[in-house]
């Protein structure tokens, strides 16, 4: 398994990944061709300073799991830079393997290296099982992720 | 009551508001000179592609209240950027007041403007006050905030 940042190419492999999932399937379009708007999200996250999108892939260089990690500076927690990680998935048929925890155990050396203090996420509340694998790799819900949608 | 980027040198009022609170006090050094560790965080907040850092000032350009909106954009949704809020505080003497929703409307108004298709926060389960001041702004609980501290 290698990690490495995602390049273009990758965009439908992560999206048909995103689409793949009870709660994604009903907020992604995973068509040939995919909507531009992907696209276009794609190079706006190339584009930001410290907006990661990682990618593992096996020995086919096929995509096997995705995340997005943000390293965002701030002014709390003494000038603490964070970890934001979204848009976590497992291709269906590797779930259940240890992909998800090496893929997460890469991020969040990664997020060491750019000098964060901490990595955070949110988990939707109908997701339990992410949630307790969230907690075995050492994230504590100490929070409540609140959204507003625009 | 005037909103604007909060500029070096609000940066102690900043701190002194972000450490004038239970959880902040034990987390935060306000202290004169400030700690080197938060004008290079305003620096490394001013050179990210969008990050803004967002005061409110009184008549006298006095910092009332302040908080970090961070602009994401991300493949899922998609390819829908969203708007992440940090480091939410009001002057102590001026809480009760209105300040604290009418800051929050211009960050949201900041975020659509900015083309985010949702705003999103984590508060600490340890202020049920702030859980329910959200959720007068239209901030739905659906998500656990997860949090690893390196």
């Amino acid at each position: 398994m290698i990690f490495r940042d995602a390049i273009r190419d990758d965009l439908p492999a992560i999206v048909q990944m995103l689409a793949d999932d009870r709660l994604g399937a009903t907020r992604e379009t995973f068509a040939d061709p995919l909507p531009d708007a992907y696209a276009t999200a794609f190079d706006d996250i190339c584009d930001q300073t410290g907006n990661r999108l990682i990618v593992a892939v096996d020995e086919y260089d096929r995509v096997s799991a995705c995340l997005q990690l943000t390293f965002i500076p701030g002014i709390a927690r003494r000038g603490m830079k964070r970890g934001l990680i979204e848009g976590v998935r497992v291709r269906r048929d590797l779930r259940g393997t240890n992909i998800g925890t090496r893929l997460f155990e890469y991020a969040i050396e990664a997020a060491r290296t750019a000098g964060c203090g901490l990595v955070q996420l949110t988990t939707d509340k109908q997701r339990p099982d992410a949630h307790s694998f969230y907690e075995k790799l050492g994230f504590e819900a100490s929070h409540t992720g609140m959204k507003l949608i625009l």
